[in-house]
């Protein structure tokens, strides 16, 4: 349950969300507005990811894979290997798109963008 | 991506933390006071019940397996199948012992005393 740093490998969703995200410049490309857990199993599905305002109708989210975010902790936020560009230019979803009984193409659409391979097929 | 009744699988953590949970008989016997989430995993590792306050230093919480907690639409809340008296007699920890890097064996004995086999064995 620790990582190979001797540091819990536990997090708490209240502080992950809200955290900053940056890229590999260390450009900060956004925010994490929240988690997206699975009920019927154990599974982290994703992180909504926004331009770090609430959480509105018609506004638009990123759905990141968790396994792809880092964390850094000289930045106290999340590192993920795109440029702002590459996340602008990523899927985009209301919070209803992606959390409703059809989100499935919306985070199918997501991650094949991302290229990571969802962990529920 | 659904479940058997239509709805959709996916839920915002920020809508869990802070439903009430229930035991069978319908009695509220707890709060969700946070989302313990792997950093290098994607599990879920369990919710953090509380009796409703806020998270304070020296405050005791439970770790109950998510795979325990069933939402019930019509309590709008999470039913656990455990009285309060277990509840209360249930392993307790500071949110800084289930987080920490010797987080293990507060863990260990929670699932131990749920009789659920965490995921991460």
């Amino acid at each position: 349950m620790t990582t190979h740093t001797g540091h819990t490998n536990a997090i708490r969703a209240s502080r992950v969300i809200g955290t900053d995200v940056f890229n590999t410049q260390g450009e900060k490309i956004g925010v994490i507005e929240d988690v997206m857990l699975e009920k019927t199993s154990n599974g982290i599905m994703f992180a909504v990811i926004g331009f770090g305002g609430f959480l509105g109708i018609g506004e638009k989210y990123h759905a990141i894979p968790w396994s792809v975010l880092d964390y850094e902790k000289s930045r106290a936020g999340y590192v993920v290997p795109f440029s702002q560009d590459q996340l602008k230019a990523a899927p985009a979803y209301s919070i209803e798109e992606l959390t409703g009984g059809d989100g499935t193409s919306a985070r199918d659409a997501s991650f094949d963008y991302y290229k990571v391979t969802p962990y529920w097929y």
